[in-house]
């Protein structure tokens, strides 16, 4: 529990109506989109970088937790307060958004909704490319601190490629600013890609520098069904070698399909093993010849059904199959367990089919869909906390999936975080000095470990992954 | 001076043939291309990873330094030997150079030519867009390390955007992996990263894995004169905003273009403030519309001359001009200090003004040249450094110039490094806490200070940057 005087000098920083102590409010911020549960024992909404700076010096010396939460959309658990005290609700932040046309920046606050840094930019021609499922709700902040990305990985990267200078609250509360406004800057070590994705374990962003492009000035968009699983990945293979960057290459497996078709009947094609879509941008005359030429190596790799968008209409189709896969699948059972397990690229059809081997061994609802461009897999299990016989298969079935990944040259995590549910997979990608590594930095910066204490780094003795 | 008990045991670990240790090999290893001159006491030539890991643990148990080398074209003194000791040559390391076309990959050893691997990835379609002036000398290696990238970062990025995985020896001579073979990758923190551009003081790089992507169908080039330093600068920033993102934007001034023009007449117009060369790379039909509205912009900008390269042989004799640069100016004297301080790109014009009058109040030969795309510039000083009165003027000189970039919001070094040239400025820029952020991770990975010491961080009372 959090003592009474540490409660007091909180009063002096932050004025009482920001500061949440009843049991109600507390509940209300003890989840995220992951499956832990957590109550803080004190929530409180700073709104400016000296309030947060406040509040971290306040934690180290009463050694109290301290979680900063945006959205609360993390897949990992990235926000929550698994050893209680504070918890910082960065959404309630002072909003400011500066587009800066002629540097092509975005300067904004961590409060930020992801989806108005989209909606700016490209009201002035501009563009963010960074486009988690989550944008239209998620914070910037909790992007920057998770490395959140999306579809377009592929032929954008992910969101660390855009942000080139940050101002942070250091984990003993001092205020920094690294990097700045310049997309060159090499004076001395890059602090600011080592705290994005930090999941905020290294700092709390309180501004962001991020980089816009020009937006592309059109886009087209397939949509292809293979009655082989196999055929599909050498056509996205095939694609990518014949010198087109697609914008975006999702995959669905069968599982998938069924389950958006049950949920939301629109005509998909329940007997395929896969569906795959691929969108192209750039200029109006290269992507109609490039759109042409991923069709042709489509229907060449055995594509049963190759159907290419002619219509802002027809292509808003295509992408609502994507888009219902998230709610079908949550619709299918009380919890999801949503993993995002990465391969190289040519290893996706490999993966696909030890992912159908776990299913069964297991006998499990687990479906496959992702950014088959960029070698990001979600495997989604849907099942039932509260059943304990079937959360020890789950408990199995991801830890195969974890290693079946590292086997194939891949990672635990391609884009949501390693948060509470994949420490204990740690060691085994980075082994046990690449690991370490890691801890000399947090050790080093956050003596007290204040910031996000619980996560990315394995507990003494943990090992379970999903049963807590 | 190194101790023979330590020769002894590097005998153990290398062979004879590979350990030079007498005066005029260990001169030959003093000098980069900066222009200080320090003698190791041992130069060491390491074929593969356990040989580095083996001679770092060595050189904890003696508290010797180690320096890694490239090919030594580093401008800021990265590879310089300031506290004697080991160096250790990585150009002999063992060459290999794989390029996985599936999955769009480079995986080399840190002695490959970068130019080899941009020539190895063209032959199949493959492109790695990272090009400092160096690339056909320079180790990937050292491009790494000091992250170095060229006039392409405006449209690409620079050298770490395109880095997905390290091998690296620690400073304690541990072998680590970071990152992997997936552009996305949030497996804990981002070491990757961490290590590219930190100038070999974090980490000696053995192997890397590189992302390729494929190779622009064509480009098309244009010289533009101006008349007004100004309207170059408002040309710039029109075709930016327009929804043009060219290959490369390069600004010459005045004294660089009669620089160029006295070492080889070639008809560049000598009258002209500044000239500017941009090219656009991509698909053949959208280059061309695209150079056509450059075109455009430039002349309603107030271009005296613009010239569009109709032919290969056209292209070639514009990018000439650019680069007689370093050639005609290294003509021009025995010393030659070449800057590349970084200002947001619309400070562009503001920066050459302030270079304009830096050069009369110090009555120096300076010229200006650099990547105006990206807001890197390269104001070069030609002088001797044996005359003591002309170099305290260059030191004065070199200070304005830092405090000019960091005013306008930009940074000490946008893609040479800090090295020893820059240290003292570093708090100006990142405050003492930023400073002192990044001295945390150096001791807490580098407890004996033995990688590359001397660099990026300012030693006690430094202040001077030129005079030693």
């Amino acid at each position: 529990m959090i003592k009474e005087q540490l409660i007091n000098q909180i009063k002096t920083i932050i004025p009482e109506n920001r500061i949440l102590s009843d049991l109600s409010d507390r509940y209300s911020y003890s989840f995220d989109a992951s499956f832990g549960e957590y109550l803080p024992d004190i929530v409180i909404q700073p709104k400016n970088v000296k309030e947060v700076a406040a509040l971290v010096k306040l934690a180290n010396e009463y050694k109290t937790p301290v979680y900063p939460r945006g959205a609360a959309t993390s897949l990992s658990g990235g926000s929550l307060a698994v050893k209680g005290g504070m918890t910082l609700d960065m959404s309630q932040f002072e909003k400011k958004l500066i587009i800066d046309r002629e540097n092509l920046l975005a300067i904004t606050s961590p409060s930020v909704i992801t989806g108005e840094i989209h909606k700016k930019a490209e009201e002035v021609d501009l563009f963010y490319p960074p486009d988690p499922s989550s944008s239209h709700v998620s914070t910037i902040g909790g992007n920057l601190l998770e490395n959140s990305s999306g579809p377009k990985g592929l032929k954008y990267g992910t969101t660390k490629e855009y942000v080139i200078g940050l101002e942070v609250v250091t984990p003993t509360g001092e205020i920094i600013r690294t990097g700045g406004q310049t997309v060159k800057n090499v004076t001395g070590y890059d602090l600011t890609r080592l705290i994005v994705g930090s999941e905020g374990t290294l700092g709390i962003v309180t501004e962001a520098i991020l980089r816009l492009i020009p937006k592309p000035l059109a886009r087209k968009t397939l949509l292809a069904s293979f009655s082989r699983l196999n055929d599909s990945g050498h056509a996205i293979t095939k694609i990518l070698s014949s010198g087109i960057l697609p914008s975006a290459m999702e995959l669905m497996d069968n599982a998938c399909i069924r389950a958006v078709e049950n949920y939301h009947p629109s005509g998909l094609p329940t007997d395929a093993e896969a569906i795959v879509i691929i969108e192209v941008d750039g200029h109006p005359s290269s992507i109609e010849e490039e759109m042409t030429k991923c069709a042709e190596i489509c229907r060449e790799q055995g594509a049963t059904n190759v159907k290419v968008a002619q219509t802002e209409a027809e292509r808003n189709d295509i992408w609502k199959a994507r888009k219902m896969v998230s709610p079908a699948i949550t619709q299918m059972g009380p919890t999801k367990i949503s993993e995002d397990a990465t391969v190289p690229r040519s290893k996706i059809p490999l993966m696909v089919e030890k992912l159908q081997h776990i299913r069964k061994k297991y006998d499990l609802n687990l479906v496959v869909f992702g950014h088959a461009g960029d070698g990001n897999l979600h495997p989604n299990i849907i099942t039932d906390k509260r059943n304990l016989e079937e959360m020890k298969r789950v408990e199995s079935a991801v830890s195969e999936i974890f290693e079946a990944a590292i086997e194939l040259g891949g990672t635990l995590s391609g884009e949501h975080g390693i948060g509470t549910l994949k420490a204990p997979y740690m060691e085994m990608e980075l082994g046990k000095e690449g690991l370490l590594m890691m801890q000399k930095i947090k050790e080093a910066w956050d003596p007290n470990n204040i910031l996000n204490p619980g996560k990315i780094f394995p507990q003494p003795g943990q090992t379970k992954v999903v049963l807590t």
